[in-house]
C-alpha cells in the first residue's frame, strides 16, 4: 500500500501541545499511516473535550413549511414496496447532510393518501407515531389495527410487524419518531419485507392491545412476563390531557405534582415494567400553564419536540425561536433548553436518554453553564 | 437445669425407621434435652415432607353469618384508641385458635358506624381493603382521602399512615387482608400510633393519588422511582370491570385473552414496576361465565378468595361448598383448587404468592394429584 | 358445631382498651367462636407490637458439651434412609420445644463415622455446612464430590442432590444451617429420595465447581445466566483468612477496609449475582483483632453464629457470654448485639437477612434502645 | 438560505423503487433541501439493510510492525499535559480516517520510557489496559497503584482519575481499549485534567482493589452496594490461565465446561453484579487448544482480538490471516468469526456487546449465512 493511498491521513500543527514538527516526525506519521495508525495526541481536542460539543445544532422546522412539501410529495411520490413509506426526515444541518435530526433521533413527518396502503415491515429500529393534526388512518400491528387520532401516541417497538392504511377521503400526516441513527452507528439494523397491503381493513375505536392493556394498574393473567417494550400500542389524547390537567388542579389545590411551578409533565411507560416505553426511546408530554417559564436544563442526549398546542418561546443554547402548533426543534446533547409562555404551551417530546441511562452515562445539569 | 423443666421433650417411637429405644439411647436423649437439642431423626417425618403439607384446613365462612356478628360487635365494641379496629378476623380451624386465615395472610371483616373514626396508626404489615357491598367511608393514607365503594381494591402498603372515617348515616364493612401472620412468624412488626382522629374529613370522588396515578401507561415526570409498593391507593371497580369485559369479549371475537376459556382475571399491579401491589400479598380478581369450569390448579403458598357476585361451586383439596356473594374461603398451601359455575361468578382473590416467588420457592401443579 | 367444640377460644380480659365485659359481650364472643371468628380488639398487642418481640430467647450451646453428645449419638444411632442424617439441631428454649435455633433459622451439629454415608436425597430447604474442625468427608452435590475441611463454608442449596461420605478413619463433625423453620412456618417444602449410597467415592482435592468458579472476577463463558443460588460448592478457608488479614492489614496502613476500628468482615456471595449464596440464608465471616469492640447493633432477623477461633464475650440483648472456639450463640430478632475481645475472635455467622431485604421489610438501628 | 448553500443535497436516481425524474419532482426535492428535509425512500437501501451491513472491514495489525512505529514514537513525542498519552491507535481502512478500530470501539498501543509519567485525568469513555508483553508500569487509580504484567487485564471504567509511570529502565508496551468512538457518536463524553504527575511513585505488587476484591466469592462488607463497573482493578494473568488450564481439564476428564471442543474460555466480571467489568465494554479470554477449530459464528456488534499467545488462523468475513504473538485484528458487525490452530491459540477479546445487550438489540446467529 503506498502512502498516498491510505485511507488514513495525519494533519501534524504546530499547536503548544504538539510535538515539533521535526522531518524525522513527518516521517513517523506517514509510517502511521501506512500502518492505519492514527495518533491520539493529535486527535484527543476533538475526541475528549471538557464536556459533550455536539455536531447536531438546535434548529426549528415550521409545521406551516412541513405540511405542503408533504402533500406535493403526495401527488409525485407513490408509497409502495421498495421506498415503504412517503416519510420526510428533518435532517439536521450540522450532520452532513443526512437525514438525522440528531446523531441518534430521526423524526420525519409522513403522509398517507385516501385509500392507500403503507406495505408491511419490519425492523429492529424502535419506532412510534405522534399524531399533532387529523384522523382516519389505521396502523396495523402484528394484525392488531390501531386507530391514530389527534394527541394520540402510537409506540411501535423493533421487530413488530406493521402498515398503514387510510380509511378516509382525506389524507392524514403525522410525524414518526426512531432510533435509526443511533441503530446505523452502532450497526444493528435488521430489515424484513411482509405483504404488500396491510393484513386487515378492520377499523375499530379500540385496538386489541388497548382492550388487554389500558386500564390503570391491571394487568391481564395471560401476560405476566415483562416485556423489552410495550404492549400497549396506543396512548390515547383523553388519558394524557386528563392526567395533566390533574396535576396542575392538585399544584392550584397546593400540593406538590408538576415538575416545576405550571409546568405539569407525563411520561409514557411499559405496563409490564413501568419503565421507558422502548428500550432506546422516552416520550413524554408535557404542559406549560399560561405565564410560565421553565428553568433550564442541561441533558447528556438529544431531544425532539413538537408543539401541540399553544404558542410560546423556545430557547436552545444560543438559539430562540418563537413556536407555535406542529412545529419541530432538536436540542442537542447538553445544549441548555428553555421554554416560555404567556398562551399556554403543550408538548410532546422524545429522546435517546433509556440509552444513556442503561449505560450509565446519563447526567443533568441546571447550572446556566457547563 | 433438671431434665424435667426443660422446655425441650424428645418423643422417641418404636417406628423402623428410629433408633432402637434401649436404656442408653433414653439416655442420650435426656441429655439432649438438658442441652437443649433435638435430633433431626425423630423430626424429620414432620419437617420434611415430600410435599407441602399445609396445617391450614381447607375453611368457608358465610358472609350471611359474618354480617349479623359485626353488627352486634358494632353495638356493644367501641372503635378507639388501644383496639384500634374492629375487624374480626378469620380462625382457620388448623391453626391452633390463633386469628390467621392461612399460616401467613390475615383476613378480617371490618365494620364502622355512622360517624366513626378509627384512628390513624401505622406498621410494618402489607394491607389492603376490598369492598363487596355499600360504600361511604374514607379511608385517609397518609393524608389523602380515599373513598370505599363496592367493588373497589384500596392497597394500604406497610408504613403508611392511615385511619378510617364513615361520612353517611349508615354502617359500613368491608373485608381487610394483611400479611399479619408472615411478619408475625418471622417477627418484623413495627408500629406507631397517629392521631386519635383522621387527618382530614375531607371526601372527594377521587384521591390525590388516583388523580396523579390512576391513567393508563402514564406516569407524573414527579415520581420516576421504582416504589416497593404501589403508589396508586384506589383500584376503582369500573376499570376492574372493564378489563374483564373485554377479555371475555375477545375471547368471544377468536383472540387469546383469557387464562383458560371462560376464565378472565386481572392482577392488581405497582405502576411503577408492573409488578404486584406491595411486596408479599398479590391480589386479583377473577370472573367466571356462564357455564365455566376451571382446571384443578395447586400452588406454593396460600389464598383467601372473596366471591363478588354470582354463584358456583368452589372445590379445595376434599372439601367443596356452594358459593354466592361475600362468601370466603382458603386454599392452603399445595390444595388443588377447583371451581365451576352455571350462573357466573366473579371472585376477588388475595394470596402470598410474592413470597415464594422472590424466595425461589414458587411451585404450580395442574396435574390432579402431588 | 358446638361452642366448646371451637378450636378457637376468645380470652377477654378487663383490661382499660377492652370493651366491658357485659353478658351481651360474652355472647358476641361465643357467637365469634362458633364461626371460628376472633377479633382484633383482644389479640392486637401481641400481633401488632411496637417493634419486633422475638418468641425466640438469646442462647449459647458449647461446642464442648455438643461433642460428647454428638460422640455418643454416633455409637448408638445408624445413619441410613429414614433419618437420613445424624444431625443434631439446637432447640431454642422460647420455641415451644421444637428443633428451631430461631423462628427461621435451623442449626445443627452433624457426625459421621468412618466410612459412613449419609444417604442422597434433596429438599427445597436451602442448607449448608460449615466446618470448625476435622476433615475427611466429601459432600457429593449433584454428583460432584467436595472435600470439608476446617474453615469451609459449602453452600447447598435447595433442590441440589447431594449426600455425604466419610473417607478417614476418624469420625467428623461440622454444623449444619438451613431455612427449615421459615419453610415450615410458610409451608413450601418439598422432599425427595435419592441412592442410599453416594454416587462417587471419588475424593479430590477441589470439586469441579470450584475448578470452574473460584477464580476471582473470572466467569466460564458455558455458564453465563445468573443463577438463584451460587454455583460455588465450597469457599476456602485460605481465601477467606487472606481477604480477612488484608482488610486488617490495609487498616493499619490507613486505609478504608474495614466494618469498624479492628473488625474486618466479608460476605459469602453467588458469583454470577454479586449477591447472597442463597435466596434465603445470608453467611459472613467476621474476625475481631485483639483489643476490639464492636457497636452494638439491632437488626430485623435472626442470626446464628459460631465462634471459629480466639475468645471473647458476646452479648445478646441482657444476656452475655464468654465463648471459645466451636461455641454457638444465637440473635433474634432486633435484640442488641455486641462483641468484644482481648485476644482476637473469628465468627462465622449466618441470619435470614435477605429475606427481609427481598421483601422490603429490612431495618438496622445503632441505638441503644429500639 | 439559497438552495445552493443548503447542507443537504437529495440524489435522485432512476432505479426501479424510485419515483419518476420529473421537473416536479425536481422541484419537490430543492424544496425539501431548502426546508432541511430529505426522503425516506432514496436513503432507505443505506438506512435499512436486511442485516447488519457495517462499514468497518475485517483488518489485521501486526505486532511486528506496531512496536517500531511505537518505538520511534518513543523517541520523538513527549508524554503531557495536552496530547496526554502516547497512544497510537488502529484506524479502520472503512471507517473514513478516524482514530476507529470499529465503529464503537477504541484500540491502541500505549507506550512509556522508563521514569515517564502519563499525566492524570479522568473522562466518561471506559477504558482498560491489556499486557501482551513486559512489565514495570503502574497504573495509578483513584491514588491506588496498580502493576501491569503479562497477561494481566487492568479495567479503568470512566470517571476514574488514571494516570501511570514507568518504574524502570525499560520502556513499556501495552493495548488500550475503550468506547471512544461510540461516546464520539452519541456525544456523551467528559473529560477533565488531573496532577500533571501520579499522585504516588508506590509500586506495590498488588493494588489495594485486588486485596479488597480478589478472593473468589467473598466480598468485604464495606462495599455491598452493585456498581455499574468492577471495583476490581487488576485480572492477574495467574488466575486466568488456571481457569482455562481447568476448563481444558475437565473436558478432558469427560465434563462439560468448554464453548466448544477444545476451546476454553472466561469472561472478565464485576464481582458486584456478576455481569460485565463496564457498562459498554465486555472483555475475554479465549484458550484453543492445539488442532482446535472454532465454529462460525455471526454477532451484532463489534470485537477487537489481539493474540496473547501462539500460532493460527483466523477468519472473518472473506478475509483469512495467519496470526501470531500480538497481532490485533477486528470483528466488524455481523461478520462471520472462524479461529483455527494446530499449535495452540490464545486470544485476549473485547467487544461492545453489553450496549447490545441493555438496549435488547444484541442477536447471533451460526449460520453460514446470513
Amino acid at each position: 500500500m503506498t502512502t498516498s493511498a491510505s485511507p488514513v491521513t495525519i494533519t501534524a500543527t504546530d499547536a503548544d501541545d504538539q510535538p515539533d514538527r521535526t522531518p524525522e516526525l513527518e516521517a513517523l506519521y506517514r509510517g502511521f499511516e501506512s500502518e492505519l495508525l492514527i495518533p491520539l495526541w493529535t486527535e484527543i481536542g476533538d475526541l475528549m473535550p471538557p464536556s459533550p460539543r455536539s455536531k447536531a445544532v438546535p434548529h426549528l422546522w415550521r409545521w406551516g413549511n412541513l405540511i405542503p412539501l408533504a402533500t406535493e410529495a403526495g401527488e409525485l411520490v407513490p408509497v409502495g414496496r421498495g421506498g415503504e413509506r412517503r416519510a420526510i426526515a428533518l435532517a439536521n444541518p450540522g450532520l452532513g447532510g443526512r437525514p438525522f435530526a440528531t446523531p441518534t433521533l430521526w423524526a420525519a413527518i409522513q403522509y398517507l393518501n385516501p385509500g392507500e396502503d403503507a406495505p408491511v415491515h419490519r425492523h429492529t429500529q424502535n419506532a412510534f407515531r405522534f399524531v399533532v393534526e387529523g384522523e382516519g388512518v389505521w396502523t396495523v400491528v402484528n394484525g392488531d389495527p390501531v386507530a391514530m387520532r389527534r394527541g394520540d401516541f402510537l409506540p411501535q417497538a423493533g421487530w413488530h410487524w406493521h402498515g398503514h392504511h387510510n380509511r378516509t377521503d382525506r389524507p392524514m400526516a403525522w410525524i414518526d419518531g426512531l432510533d435509526i441513527p443511533f441503530q446505523y452507528a452502532v450497526e444493528s439494523t435488521f430489515f424484513e419485507f411482509g405483504p404488500d397491503e396491510v393484513e386487515t381493513r378492520e377499523a375499530p375505536e379500540r385496538s386489541r392491545s388497548e382492550r388487554l392493556w389500558a386500564h390503570p394498574g391491571l394487568r391481564p393473567l395471560t401476560q405476566l412476563t415483562p416485556t423489552p417494550a410495550t404492549p400497549l400500542l396506543a396512548y390515547r389524547w383523553e388519558y394524557t390531557d386528563h392526567a395533566l390537567r390533574e396535576q396542575l388542579a392538585l399544584e392550584a389545590e397546593g400540593y406538590s405534582a408538576t415538575v416545576e411551578p405550571g409546568h405539569a409533565a407525563v411520561r409514557y411507560t411499559n405496563p409490564t415494567t413501568g419503565g421507558d416505553v422502548m428500550p432506546t426511546l422516552r416520550t413524554e408530554f408535557h404542559r406549560l400553564a399560561p405565564d410560565t417559564a421553565t428553568a433550564p436544563i442541561r441533558e447528556v442526549g438529544s431531544s425532539v419536540y413538537q408543539v401541540f398546542d399553544g404558542t410560546g418561546e423556545a430557547s436552545v443554547g444560543e438559539h430562540s425561536w418563537e413556536v407555535e402548533r406542529g412545529d419541530l426543534f432538536v436540542v442537542p446533547s447538553w445544549q441548555p433548553l428553555a421554554l416560555t409562555t404567556d398562551t399556554g404551551l403543550d408538548l410532546f417530546r422524545f429522546s435517546d436518554t433509556p440509552i444513556f441511562e442503561r449505560l450509565h452515562q446519563h447526567r443533568t445539569s441546571t447550572e446556566a453553564t457547563q
